[in-house]
């Protein structure tokens, strides 16, 4: 129905007007937050190696495919069907258009754009698991994760369970998406193991340098722009506050960005290409809680924070957790996913650093526990990891017998 | 003029916030598909051999710019101009802004709008005519298809021609945009004739793999996006079903891709990188005719019809009629096209199969009549191919005097 | 705050959802401008050599990070602060958001979209100056711009100043953010020297070919895009001009487009791609200072100029200048950033040449004062320049210590 339709009652004609814009404000941001799809496959393409090139991508594409079929059918239900004791959605399974008075907004757009908040925080793991897991068992996570994992928290914190009952501030989604798809990440690649070669036996950690930067480095441009898809479409509202919330997100991104580069430039000597990209997905992760209260000189404090920060959690993962996660998805997403939430009980009015403890604290338990769960259970069945010679040769040529770069000719000058 | 002049009169405010937000839904549409452009050059760089990278892209940029002319000078007038027999427009040809009774938009946002849907039609035909094509009878063709060929059957049916009188539901053009460039695809790729090497004298068919997967799939992702605006936006208004037009296009796209995904695993043993990205695309074709009357579940069948029926056309294109079409352009676009619009005869609300059947009918028998005589004339007269010479050696270098990966350096450590 | 608690006062309701409407259009706009920094970096990495793809990715990424930073505690300020004689502003250091009179839009809003301007401009400097310029200075100079030079003429332009209630007409900044990036970036590539090897002793002059032709295509098209937004976003309003603004910036770059390809062939006996490419962007730039004052026909005709003049300037510059600018930025941004604003004169509804002249010479004086001494001083203390090592292996591995295509394996078939 378009506005005429809607306004031949002459009582609520500005209800109209306000639902429409409201309409198309959150549509924009969920376009925006689809796009975040290509941003992750071309970081997690350009910061692996070329052989399993193909296989990222796929893997990208099938969790978004995956993601979006099962959150319709089942995720959408657990996490905004009708309530059970705060923990869990019980209404709207295989329908969930029926769940129309869980919004203000009609259900179909609702669904969508939380259908792609799904499908982000499922997309996070592929880049820690690169590499070296078996096609068919990421897929069966896929689902796993937006049915068991994902709107259950997603319950807790937006549904109206039991975290958001008290008063937990995760604005757009450090805790929810960030954090939820970092944890994943940080459990499967550790009962994956790391890529053959990572780690010697005389204790040395290799570095894995990515085949493509300039591909990634598009990710990272790509994240960014939709982040404030992301950040300024969570008001899932026409809203006079959506400028100030563009201002945190850009100046925590901008500062985190800054940080990393000063940070790896004292420590490493030179300024750091890979990690600095990081930084500023960091400085987006972790404003993403509480970018619309805090000012934005907060938001840059949040950013020099997060910035510093995820350099020593990606090292930390790297070279004593050794866990090997070869974009830096568990520092990005999972730490600073819960450094923001956090920091958002610090900075932000009318937040309680007690309550975002208690939620980042037990959704993270409660992620630990799944993924785990779900993790081995693949990993003692189906198997989680690609055999040696597989994973030697690259994923491209034994999961989907291709080479991502066939045919390639270039003509070098100097 | 903003709100505040246009509502001076007291009488309409209403309708002029309404107008407002129906422009700056459409254009947000209209900036989207524009985008696709960038889907589409990097689908088919990706997908073809390096070698003519460079060529590709320019006959991407071409077939839009030359559409954007052509469209404004001529197209537009044919088919949004006063109506003649229900066949073509007659009015507007120079200056199409003096056509503002055709909408209840601006006249240059609907001429925008409708600029970049042209523009999409022809640049689905260099995919398939890619590596050895004459770029001047490239050139050639782009302005026909955007003169001759889809004003037409775009006036048949988005301008007041006899399709539409018939109540024919082709809601984002799985007819009018992707058929009408699937089939001037199939035509040109078919008197063009195959690259060579692509079929033996013993009667071989050789799989000419693309240079560049990341990329390709880049495209993709960029085409999905973009996807959003060409259905959602060809509401052209600010409606409350926005949402569930990007719902359904989700869930065939993702159904199409899953499908796909497990048809080419079955069939060939391993799941297909590039078939599985063309199932996206298939599905997103084939319900784009009727993502406004289907429900989420029959999007969803659309989409698994439509990922295993793209297999089944581009391997039938492939080694059965022998045309070759290295990017799969003619069984996404054409194929699917087809498909789609006939199944929105059968699920869509209030659609009939007959008419859905007589508007295909009617406008491929228009498309391969009219693509066979420009595609015919230019053959016999500037000639189609480039020489055999300049297809082995590559288009980039004889055609442009260029390669597109020159000074290309990269390190291999493993 | 939302549309329902704006209007619990019954008088004002039309005014909120001006707003509203007004912030949605202004937000799109700047998140199209933020996404046109993907662009410049991949335009500048395709067309420059893969020995420094990292590097000149680090410099788009931060000059918008330090762009941003600083436009917002001093740049803003300077540009939009309490009008001293007409030259600078003198209020809201450090704390932008208390300058709340200067906009009818929420001053987040307002500063957002500014901020991303800004960047722009600083970006546009970092192609011509690639692949030799010491990466430290690059970063002061960046801070630099975004204090000293776009602000101020920002302010003479649009904040108040003297230019602007003098009536120059720069819509959307062809001098404002084009022509100010294109002058730096001629005075930083003139001071520090042409890459070695690019001209010989004999006096010949070397093309340098860019690595990636594909990636830089994305880049256009991506920028095309978002020229959009940075165009129509441009009314910060909703207005039902958007659509004939959208017209004017799309038809003048495609004539532009399709005037450098026919330029190209009839010059150089083919058509060449990289200058058609630059050709886009030159009537997208011409476009920006007149798109909302001109007519369909007369912006293709200022694009079929910009597409003539892009070639001669380029090569003007190249080979009389002898100044080397690797991606064309000073023809493109610089020189058609003057030819649109002056043309905008010529064609503009209501607008003077004379004042086009006055506002253009100006700002041009300004410029190449102001970055003479900036890079002037770079050059005789920090240094503007690597040593000819590091050039010649490359910045990647000496400012980095990185390749941007490690681990890049491909198969090659033929």
């Amino acid at each position: 129905m378009n506005l005429s339709d809607l306004v031949t009652s002459t009582g609520d004609q500005l209800g109209s007007v306000e639902l429409l814009m409201n309409i198309m404000w959150t549509m924009l941001g969920a376009f925006l937050v689809y796009f975040m799809q290509a941003g992750f496959a071309m970081v997690e393409t350009g910061f692996t190696r070329a052989k399993n090139a193909g296989n990222i991508i796929m893997k990208n594409m099938m969790d978004f495919v995956i993601g979006s079929l099962f959150f319709f059918i089942i995720g959408f239900a657990l996490m905004f069907g009708s309530d059970m004791g705060g923990v869990i959605g019980t209404s709207g399974f295989f329908n969930p258009t029926v769940l129309q008075d869980v919004t203000s907004l009609p259900i179909g757009t609702f669904l969508f754009f939380h259908t792609v908040f799904c499908a982000t925080a499922a997309t996070i793991v592929s880049g820690a698991m690169a590499e070296r897991t078996k096609f068919v068992s990421y897929l069966i996570y896929s689902a796993c994760i937006s049915i068991f994992i994902y709107p259950v928290t997603g319950h807790w914190i937006w549904g109206g369970g039991w975290l958001s009952q008290m008063g937990f501030h995760d604005f757009a989604g450090s805790t929810a998406v960030h954090m939820v798809g970092g944890v994943c990440a940080l459990v499967g690649a550790w009962l994956l193991g790391p890529r053959t070669g990572k780690y010697t036996k005389e204790g040395k950690t290799n570095a894995v340098p990515g085949h493509n930067i300039p591909i990634g480095a598009l990710g990272v441009f790509i994240l960014w722009f939709c982040w404030f898809g992301f950040n300024c479409g969570s008001t899932t509202a026409a809203s006079t506050s959506i400028g100030d919330i563009a201002m945190t997100t850009n100046l925590a991104a901008a500062a985190s960005t800054l940080a990393t580069l000063i940070f790896t430039w004292i420590k490493y000597g030179k300024p750091d290409v890979s990690m600095t990209l990081n930084g500023s997905l960091a400085g987006l992760v972790a404003i993403t809680a509480g970018c619309d209260v805090v000012s934005n000189w907060e938001a840059i404090l949040i950013g020099l924070i997060a910035g510093v920060f995820v350099v020593l959690v990606i090292e930390f993962v790297d070279r004593v957790l050794k866990v090997d996660d070869p974009v830096g998805a568990i520092g990005v997403h999972g730490a600073c996913g819960i450094l923001g939430t956090l920091l958002t009980g610090v900075f932000g009015t009318g937040c309680s650093l007690l309550t975002q403890l208690i939620g980042v604290g037990s959704v993270l338990i409660y992620v630990l526990i799944l993924a785990f769960i779900i993790f081995f259970v693949l990993k003692k069945t189906v198997g989680l990891r690609v055999n040696e010679t597989e994973e030697y040769e690259g994923l491209d040529l034994h999961e989907h017998g291709m080479s991502a770069y066939a045919n390639f000719r270039f003509h070098e000058d100097r």
